[in-house]
């Protein structure tokens, strides 16, 4: 792909700055570009590359768009713009149109003229496949599931009966959306299985990354909400409730009828304790566990700090008896204040 | 599916208190249900909402069952009972018995005439598909597995060569059973593999979660016993064996060799050591660590809590120092006691 | 497979005590070892049983190898010997070369005669699959990504396009090579995607665990390098780098951009921070996180160790008041010194 600084500025925004004809192929770091290629510049610890810079063109703030050797394209956002460049430089793959020939499509599923099925891929009786949405080699996409349009499902991912996804998604190989959620009663000695008869709703702008779970709901259904960005091996519960633009790193666990604001970062591998609320604006720190909700904004975590093991193993010796030394320090207090 | 009370008593147990007859189709929370719904009251605070419900029927306990609006079934746990009747109203798919005309048969693998496999599996060479039993789309059963009777395995699931998988037992898709274990021995720089040469034997009323692995053993075979109930992500070491009944929440770690005992209870996110024995009817909370055997039954726990991230951060920089600060109030005990 | 012992000697090293022609058919303990099996004892506590063996043969360390009821391999390191004698005994299956009828080969893969693609398995446009190289069942390799020579893949696994996974390496089902890493830039209330325009390299003799994820590269590729090994639902985030003959078990997360050194040993579960280095010859705990840079070889660990979940209480709210607690230890040894 290749396009103009202008064709560029017209579809991602900004001020032209220098010769708006150069034409740009590809992106690169400013301290390596070269010809063809578009850098960008948020750090300030990479503005001084910028003097010398053989990149065709650079992305800058307003503040660094001054004596540059190259043309700019001068945004709010260097590193946004740049990723809605990198996006129309780099496009997804994307086959014609059509259904390879290897796929099993049941009867009454109802697949887009614009849609492409991969080689292998199953879609199931009364799946709906939108506009423009790409299902990869060796998917299931169970009964009656709704994939929406221009969604990019990548291969060997499992969509479960009647589970919707919205338009604009992405997701990663290996994720399973709508396997049953973890619930069982415990009776005379066994564990009776209560059925999950709720769904999954994945809203649109949805990205979910490798291997990462979505149960379907008990009753109430399981929902993550626009703009969700997921990464891998990550878990959401049954009947949870993910809010708008809210994002997670890898391996985070969100347990059952938990609900998650908007605007959430949940650093990787923490873990979110079932039916609690997670406050909008909320940021927890990696391998935190959650075990109470939190209603105000703000920065969390939990957690004891890296330590050589021998330092580590003496002083956890000491947590043990955290209780009875804080005892031994009030009664020294009360011995002293005599 | 539609069943009179009557009918769903004769089959779950229980005793009806007022009209038998009335037809039941679907299940609903107490306070939402309509016509043709069953509701369970278990918890004291949905109590209230029996007195004005517009469900069909309701599960209770014996306490409750006076003066309901509506026709009861009265048992000793109406969580239970309700997970049966849901099972009944809400059967798993069961397509007519069956080969897809695109999955793959090899010589010698035996499917019973009741059993389903759906498109684009693959059943190896000398594997047994048990009566009833259903393997999704894209599933591969390896060679000379044993799979039982009526088990449900969802679509892209793993079963390697050799392993067993019990009767009704269920398995998520992206499971991956029989794996091989994680063995390795550290000579001259590099890392001898140690071939894992045993199976995987899981038992009856089994049920697994998506992306859940179970590794096959070293030598001797990795076991999960009758009704253990694993959620999604979890790991299941070579020649580990988790005892009947047990139940993992999702991301639970057991290593290598490990033995966990029956009824155990372990929260998300849980790790557990290899080698170590965990006694029956242990406890283990979310995200605990256990670095040795835990041989009474009782709850256990690691970690710290939840904080505010500045107040946390200014404690674990004191858990650094704990061991120093418990010497120092050693010292200052001799000093007061002086 | 059956192998005298001098034909084993001759392939893995070592020098036999006692008559070579015996002939060795299977591994056992050497407790339980009967006819035809070969042995090792490694650990002191097994050498009590070489005196009553009734293996075929042992393989054991020099200082064990006098009066044995039964002939010797004596080599430096008997497990390591044994897991090459185990690989010998016990070869991984190898169906003749050759393309299952029913995978896809596209069009421009190339597919070396040697090599086997396994039932609906997806080799994409431009994909090279290596001499003596196994594709299991349902694997789909994307479009121009490169699979070495003599390796192992085993069903269900997924390669992205443009990847390269070296020679002799071994990847478990459910594994995910080349997903997008997790980069995103806040922009305006929502998520901008960064397009990843790397690939994974993934060297030689790297086995990769079932329902593990290697995401490719933002802009600078993601390196496993030679001699690695890692263990299950682990994640290697775009961008890192593992050293050579490295090791994770079960579990762990290395976040974006971070390089770890070579012979790095990491516990289960650890979580390793982005952006930063962790030198040759790190041994981390575990459950550990790491969330700054280990510029010294060593062992390193954090969390706290497994206790009643009652004493671990009182323990953790004394936790929430360390900081506190250090304070007035201060003031008291202020007081006590006057």
């Amino acid at each position: 792909m290749e396009y103009t600084l202008s064709q560029l500025a017209e579809q991602v925004g900004g001020t032209i700055v220098g010769n708006g004809d150069c034409v740009i192929s590809c992106v690169a770091p400013v301290e390596d570009a070269g010809a063809g290629a578009i850098s960008f510049v948020s750090s300030p610890k990479f503005v001084k590359y910028l003097a010398d810079t053989r990149a065709e063109a650079v992305i800058v703030k307003e503040a660094q768009a001054v004596d540059l050797p190259v043309p700019a394209l001068v945004v709010t956002n260097p590193r946004a713009t740049y990723g809605r460049i990198a996006s129309l430089l780099y496009p997804s793959f994307r086959p014609a149109a059509g259904v390879h020939a290897t796929a099993v499509i049941e009867n009454q599923a109802k697949i887009d003229p614009s849609a492409y099925i991969g080689a292998n891929a199953v879609i199931e009786s009364g799946a709906v496949i939108g506009a423009n949405t790409y299902i990869g080699a060796g998917c299931v996409i169970g009964r009656n599931a709704r994939i929406g349009t221009n969604t990019y499902i990548h291969a060997n991912v499992t969509v479960y009966f009647d589970c919707h996804v919205g338009n604009d998604c992405i997701i990663h190989s290996g994720a399973v959306i709508g396997a049953d959620g973890f619930g069982f009663e415990h009776d005379e000695g066994s564990w009776v299985k209560i059925p999950q008869i709720g769904i999954v709703r994945i809203g649109n702008q949805v990205e979910i990354g490798a291997c990462s779970t979505v149960d379907r709901g008990a009753v109430s259904d399981t929902v993550v909400e626009d703009g969700v960005k997921l990464d891998n091996h990550i878990q959401i519960g049954h009947g949870a409730k993910i809010g708008e633009h809210s994002i997670m790193s890898n391996g985070v666990g969100v347990a059952g009828s938990t609900t998650v604001g908007k605007n959430v970062i949940v650093g990787g591998m923490a873990g979110i304790r079932d039916n609690i609320e997670i406050a909008d604006n909320v940021m927890i720190t990696a391998m935190s566990l959650v075990s109470k909700s939190l209603d105000k904004p703000g920065s969390y975590s939990s957690g004891t700090p890296i330590d050589d093991t021998r330092n580590w193993r003496k002083n956890t010796v000491r947590f043990r008896q955290l209780d009875e030394l804080a005892k031994r320090v009030q009664q020294l207090e009360k011995l002293v204040n005599k």
